[in-house]
Formats: C-alpha cells, structure tokens, sequence
C-alpha cells in the first residue's frame, strides 16, 4: 500500500447544502444565483469551502446560517461528490449535507442579500456542476428517512393540520394519499398531540390542530417502538 | 458567502475501508497492522489517499483490491469524517467506505503481505484514530441496509443453507431469531431458490442448500415489491 503522498494530491473541499423547506403545499428548494464565472447567473446549491479549522458539518451549519440565519435546524450529512472535473476552476471535493427548515423561520432578508430564491421541488431550473445529482440523492434520502424517522415535522410549523401533514407526506414521497388510511396510520403512530384550537383559515368549520410530542416520541422509541410510515 | 480560499485550506483526502466478511458463524472484519509511526504496530483499517486523478469510489476500490485481490464487490460510501486532528500529522479529510465480501473469495496471500488479518466483529482489538467511531457508523448502516435489501447475500457463498443465512442474520442484527418465525419471513419474501443439493458438513441427514435469485429479486423489484426482513 501506498501511504506516501503529493503535495498536489491536496484537494480543495466544499460543502454544499441542499436546503429544503415546505409551504403548505409544496416541497421547495433554496437556491442562490451564481455571481461570478464560471457559469455566472445559474442557479446553484448554496456552499462554501471547508476551512483549516473547522469540521465538515461545522462548515456547512455556517453556510446554513449564512444563507438563513438559522441554527440548530435538522442537517444531515449526505455524500461526498468526487468527480474530477467536477469543478472546472480546481479539483475539489464537494461534501453534500441536507437541512429541514420551516420555511416561515428563516430570514428572507438574507436571501435578497445572497440573491437566493426558494423553488418548488417540481419547477427546478438548471443547476450548476453535479449540483442536480446532488439533489436527486439528498430527495432520495429524505424519502427513506421520512418513512422510518419523523424527520418530516422538522419542515411544519409548530402547530399543523393534519391536512398539511398530510400534504407534506404526499410531496416528499410524490404520491397522493389516501385520507382515510393516512389519519389511520397517524393514529396508529400515537405520537402527536391534538389541540383544542382550531386553524380556520381552510374551512368555516376550521381543522383542529396537532403538535409532534417529540418526548412521547423518545419514550417509545427507547421502548422499543419504530416509526414506520 | 466567502468564496474565496487560501491555498493552505487545501487538505489531504483519504478513504478507508471497513471490509466485511462472514465465515459461517461470525461477522469479521479486515484489519491491517500499521507499520509506521505515528500509532505503529496498531491495528487500522486499511486506507489509502485520493490521487488527483481519481474518485473516491475509484480510490476505494483500490485500496480494496490491494489488500484482498477482489473488484465488483459491495461497496458503499459510508461517511466523511473531519474532526480537525484525526490525524496527528497532518489535516485529513477521510471518508470511509464499507465492503461486503465473501471471505473465501479473497487472496490470502495479500493479507500476509499487508500484516492484515480478520478479526471477530464481537473481538476488535484497539483501533488507531477515529477508525472505531466509523466501524460502529458502518455496523449501524449495514443493520439498515440487510433489512431493507438483499445485501446480505453478498456475504454469503453462492450457495447456502438456510442455517447459515440465519446465522448471518443474527450476528448482523446481534439478536438471536426464532427458527420458525425466520423461515417463514424468508420464505415470504420468495427470492431463493431452493436446490436439490445438500450440504452434508453439519448433519448425517445433510441440509438442503438455496441460492439467492436476483433476477426474481429485481423482477420483482420492478414491480413494487420491498425487500424488508
């Protein structure tokens, strides 16, 4: 084995997030259009490179926050993107990472600032590099994670109807759902709260409101329970 | 964003590989004897570093083909790892892969010349750097996969009793499984071929040997089925 190396096999690494965030209706993107060559005025993952003294997900919560203000929102790491000319500039090593944010928490502020705009996840104009590739995979992944792993209330406000959860299910897995076999399996899970207040802004009659009970949650699983969705 | 970067932000970017086999009772893996300093005479995984020219999928490859003589294996890219000195020496990047191979397929004459030998997954020796915090990532990962795909296969011979891949089951999930309720799942799943042979090594009365079929297997994929044990 080889364990001698170059100074030149030295990479640059970057990480690029790939930011997802739901409206109510649809499952969207976060982008930020590319100021400088090459391939200026594209639509791109927000990145950065990885510094001397920081961790790959320390670098990418500080893209996240850059990009959002937020902090402590759910970010996974997602693959590392390797290949050679991938970045026509310089070799560079891209560690892809995905964040849940609800998309009423964010400072959009910041996005005028970063030229960034939010897209749904249907109407994805091109994209720089393998940045496409990247969210394919980072889609893929959420779609295993939401049906094993309540990762999904992540991208719901606080409160929800579950007429939205509903809807947030149905645009991550693109595929409409049942209604009835839908509440049924919610309720099966026996991890949400049902308030007394009511949205009504969707019908005079209003939808009741739900809560994840996140320490419920916990409590179950340290029992041995599994979400399944 | 700070797109800009200083040439010394530049790092080394290794890949190391946790290669799995299974020997009929026991889930092992591949250790290589570190013959320099710092941490010499230590066990590792057996690692290699990015060449300008080449992916990381390639680069892994590599260092699996060098240490075992095998290609077209199972190989997953796992994680990046990048706590700032994992590496005394110098800042390194690694992501780790994992391989699943079946342990009579290798070459042993290799592992001599590597000082590299396979250890019982319940008996690690020390490990150097971060190198146990990625073995317990890939055990986890691997527990995920083999309920949800075939994967468990590729540690086994071609053919097999169902003894075998019972106990494979087992020492993966580290769970004893009920006999009954085991064959019944895999009978279910109806992707094994059983064959008129038998393996005549564990009893007087021999044991029917099965072949896993992956053209049934992806025809049914294809049609909506989901592996799931």
């Amino acid at each position: 084995m080889d364990y001698n190396y170059n100074q030149e096999d030295k990479a640059l690494v970057a990480v690029d997030c790939i930011i997802f965030g739901f409206d109510e209706d649809d499952l969207k993107l976060l982008l930020i259009k590319r100021g400088f060559e090459p391939e200026m005025g594209k639509w791109s993952l927000m990145g950065g490179f990885l510094k001397k003294n920081e961790t790959l997900d320390e670098a990418a919560n500080r893209v996240l926050q850059t990009l959002t203000g937020l902090d402590e929102v759910y970010m996974e790491q997602l693959y590392g993107f390797s290949k050679i000319d991938r970045d026509p500039v310089e070799r560079t090593i891209s560690v892809a990472y995905y964040a849940l944010i609800n998309i009423n928490d964010h400072n959009p502020k910041l996005l005028d600032q970063h030229s960034a705009q939010w897209f749904s996840i249907g109407d994805i104009p091109p994209l720089i590099f393998d940045h496409h590739e990247m969210l394919n995979k980072a889609l893929r992944r959420l779609r295993r994670r939401t049906s094993t792993n309540p990762v999904g209330f992540e991208l719901l406000p606080k409160k929800f109807t579950m007429r939205q959860l509903q809807k947030l299910y149905e645009v991550i897995l693109d595929e409409e759902l049942d209604k009835r076999n839908f509440q049924k399996k919610i309720k099966q899970l026996d991890v949400l709260v049902k308030l007394k207040e009511k949205d009504m802004t969707s019908s005079r009659k209003g939808s009741f409101l739900y809560e994840f009970d996140k320490e419920k949650y916990e409590k179950k699983v340290s029992d041995g329970f599994t979400f399944k969705m």
